[in-house]
């Protein structure tokens, strides 16, 4: 689903969305508010692209970090709820994978989980993308605008 | 300055940048992670495009915000300095301005301020940038990296 009409969906539907983001850096939350008038429904994000700060501005579980790394599914789920929480928003979206071109934490570039929080569903899906590194971030922002498409549409 | 120019400058000098976005919301922390290896150098950053989340994510004074809007030079020094403090990095970037297509608060779309804080700077650059919404965040990107150059170089 494109930018345009996640908004669309969502100035309908009363509600906001933020992100936490690790490999996409904000390109999530850069690409949404490309939209005139994204600004009724976008409140903001979280960068978290050093690992501790997961933990320190999103609140994600510490532990879990040391014990499975940057980049797990339950790491994009509390990435998510984090976003949801911190900013104040309806919906949450939380990502965390590996750009390349080195892999990380013995994961292989390409991997990306998506992690989704609203009101009533917290949920991860994992991508398995392919080509380089702009290509793989780019996915994993399409990957999550159609998670989030899912859940609006 | 360009993103992989800016990113050499930080490895050279064991140094890591941190940004607290609004207009941009994301734009620059993005475009400086397409980097390969930026991750040795980019700790993350704070999206706050909605005025609340200025003074809670990022710690601009409240009373500010209240009095002067969002989009005040003095804005963008707190948000540099809450990025480079909250994300504990080096050089903190904050961005606030109109990206249009509608003025803000009585400003004109294409006024971007650009806040630059670190070990002995605090410091802030204001631009009159012309054309539409995309122009006006390239523009806003393109100005946070001449500043943090000028200071690296």
């Amino acid at each position: 689903m494109k930018a345009e009409t996640l908004i669309t969906h969502l100035i309908e539907r009363g509600e906001t969305v933020a992100t936490a983001e690790s490999l996409t850096a904000g390109l999530v939350c850069a690409t949404l508010t490309e939209v005139p008038g994204s600004s009724a429904v976008v409140r903001g994000g979280l960068i978290v692209y050093a690992t501790d700060l997961k933990a320190s501005l999103a609140g994600v579980d510490a532990d879990l970090l040391a014990t499975h790394g940057a980049v797990h599914p339950e790491v994009a789920a509390q990435l998510a709820a984090g976003a949801r929480d911190r900013c104040g928003a309806t919906w949450g979206l939380g990502l965390t994978g590996v750009a390349g071109p080195a892999g990380q934490d013995g994961v292989a570039p390409g991997t990306v989980h998506v992690g989704l929080a609203g009101p009533a569903v917290l949920t991860v899906r994992t991508l398995g993308l392919s080509g380089d590194r702009a290509s793989v971030r780019a996915g994993a922002v399409g990957g999550a605008f159609a998670l989030l498409g899912e859940h609006l549409a």
